[in-house]
């Protein structure tokens, strides 16, 4: 007998019929003689709506109030599938994010998990109960007050319950079939990944694959848990996100995936006088506004005027935070003035393969040329390369790069580099 | 410096604008010196809108998991007006039943409350913060499930807070301006009443005077807690429901007011032989039904026949129960049928001045004579008399008994009987 945590998303409980559809889905589970913990997000537009009401009453309201308020979305969702379920002759039992145990600290709107103690989710499952939890909200340790784990969090409650339940997977339900080799909207041909490696979908969700929330696949990575990404609407095998140990390397593909983000804007500091320590001082401001800095290039200064210029990219949401961090700053740093570029995409193309295949880089930047994409901006890590390009010549570039390492799904097999592949 | 608690009903908190009103009232009452705690039920049609969704579910869900889903319309209310709170300068705190320490036992939608621990309301209020509490939910004692009490549950909750916090008062608002000698709907000269015993409001409240429930008045009574019942719309003061040392009791009216009731039914038991222990028979099986029974008459049975009818009246909604467990004993009583007449209406004058003045009854049973009014059966207590009548009779039996008794507001000072009245 296996435990399974099974975790559905707004779209997929949006209505009374979709909760019908998602608990016959969760009964056949239980049938198949596993231990069953269901974690549910609000129903559609529900925190849409509750947020909407907060904003008719106050335009700034407290965080513990607005927290309060928004966990009643799950309140509603939880309930109505347990009904659901008992209405097919099996069990449930909800319980809110404090009762299944999700403590977390004190931060009202982004709460971190500090610990989970989910002896009454045991319970309910060892009564023969399917047990079904609130995503996205925990109780903090001191003040014992309603907190929730901000996006991503429903996620987040699954991959810590499964952790801590020991489960066997964790199956994250969605309305798409799995992760795919690039977002099947911008390339059609994209297919269905498998089987991909923790290490991997990380770099995947850091760099725009919206699927799985980067925090949900660190946590899975640390607890060495599986997770299961499938599709609330089909009963296919959608992707698995599991390390194998070392040895089984060689089934992983050279390359995973394209992934693209439009969330990104780039900021650059124009005339930085190049003196050790001024980058310093302006990353030290941006890290004091609590700006996530992504990319970062310094351009060779010229030795007639000792100038310099840093670009770096950051979410777009972030821009006005770090414009005004950084002014702050301007007649200490002396650098001369900042423009902002929001019109730009990342791409980056995935690949445990690419530690041991040095052909992988040269084959990217062909295929990015001979797409007459402009290369801005290039970062890398040991599976990853990334770059920055126009905005409307993202689609374009995602495209090519798919193709040209054979991941389109009517070119069959995956191209081989080096002879080192697989 | 006093202790306040205020409840508001649904209607009281139906919009963003209602919650922005009240919540100028909370501030108000908070400006004037006192701690205040206030109890909010779910804004307007919340409730009945998550009944909605859950008969879309099921037809019959879990009593556990509909008051899972129900609690979560004060969840909302509590929470966006803490925020409303919060937007004029004052900070509140909001507070589930449980997190208010609302002990309960493990009756599923009427739950009764065990227990009520408020350090959490306490301390916030210490430190300066308005208080508010979700109405109608609380914690079971042994399970730790969230309950809901039943109806009239906020009120209760509010009166059971006020007790336990030692509360100088509990005021419940709603959208009238208090206790009438009569429902203003059926008699326009109707009066408001301004002081009112315990006594005299649990026998208006247990016979049909919807402003107050009959189990929040008893709770208050128990505990010798004022309850000041007014309205939100207006600053005026409403009725306060208190209980006078003995000495003062000349201070009291001779009759309080008129209260009617359309919610009960009348069933005759038919043909019942006239054997001792025969109407213990029914009385039982009603007894095991739940069935609470309210006025009880059996006629005079004939010698000829050795048989005997008995009527009762009950609420409406348990008739369908009543008939089911009275057939089941209809061979072993051995009567011969049941009559079920929904078709009538019940008036009861309360006063606790009729206590010593004898002279009531008669001016009562006059005015229904007068006006023409058929009287059905007759129950009395020490401070009431109740008479059923035909439905459509109802109204004008109210008004007759109203004006005879000089309660009409244009008819100046309320009549004095048999010299010992005010």
């Amino acid at each position: 007998m296996s435990l399974v945590v099974m975790k559905f998303g707004g779209s997929s409980v949006a209505d009374a019929d979709s909760v019908k559809r998602v608990a016959r889905r969760i009964v056949e589970t239980k049938k198949a003689g596993n231990d069953v913990c269901v974690v549910v997000s609000a129903m559609g537009d529900t925190t849409d709506d509750l947020i909407d009401l907060a904003q008719q009453i106050s335009p700034l309201p407290p965080l513990r109030e607005m927290d309060m308020l928004l966990t009643a979305g799950e309140r509603i969702s939880m309930a109505v599938m347990a009904m659901a379920i008992a209405n097919l002759g099996f069990t449930a039992q909800s319980f809110t994010g404090s009762q299944a145990g999700i403590i977390t600290d004190e931060q009202h709107g982004k709460a971190r998990i500090l610990d989970v103690t989910p002896g009454r989710v045991r319970a309910a499952m060892d009564g023969g109960h399917i047990a079904i939890v609130a995503g996205f909200q925990g109780v903090s340790h001191a003040s014992k007050n309603i907190t929730t784990l901000g996006r991503g969090g429903s996620d987040t409650t699954a991959v810590a319950l499964a952790a801590a339940l020991h489960a066997d997977v964790c199956e994250i339900y969605s309305d798409v079939d799995g992760v795919f080799t690039a977002d099947p909207r911008i390339v059609p041909t994209a297919r269905k990944i498998d089987r991909i490696s923790s290490e991997e979908m990380l770099e995947m969700a850091a760099n725009g694959a919206k699927i799985l929330m980067l925090r949900c696949v660190e946590y899975a990575r640390r607890y060495d848990l599986p997770i299961h990404v499938r599709s609330s609407f089909s009963p296919k095998e959608g992707t698995l996100v599991i390390d194998t140990p070392e040895g089984e390397a060689v089934e992983a593909s050279l390359i995973s995936g394209v992934a693209h983000d439009r969330s990104e804007a780039k900021i650059t500091v124009v005339g930085v006088p190049d003196h050790p320590g001024k980058a310093a001082e302006i990353f030290e401001a941006l890290s004091q506004a609590g700006v996530n800095i992504d990319m970062i290039v310094q351009n060779v200064s010229t030795v007639q005027t000792g100038l310099t210029d840093i670009s770096f990219t950051l979410p777009k949401t972030d821009g006005p935070t770090a414009a005004q961090f950084l002014g702050r700053v301007q007649d200490r740093v002396g650098f001369a003035s900042l423009q902002y570029d929001d019109q730009i995409g990342k791409l980056s193309l995935i690949g445990a393969g690419m530690k041991s295949n040095p052909g992988v880089s040269a084959t990217f930047f062909k295929a990015l040329a001979d797409a007459g994409i402009n290369i801005e901006m290039i970062s890398t890590s040991e599976i990853r390369i990334s770059v920055i390009t126009r905005d409307d010549q993202l689609d374009d570039a995602v495209r090519s790069v798919h193709t040209a390492f054979g991941l389109d799904s009517s070119s069959g097999e995956a191209v081989v580099y080096g002879g080192t592949g697989r």
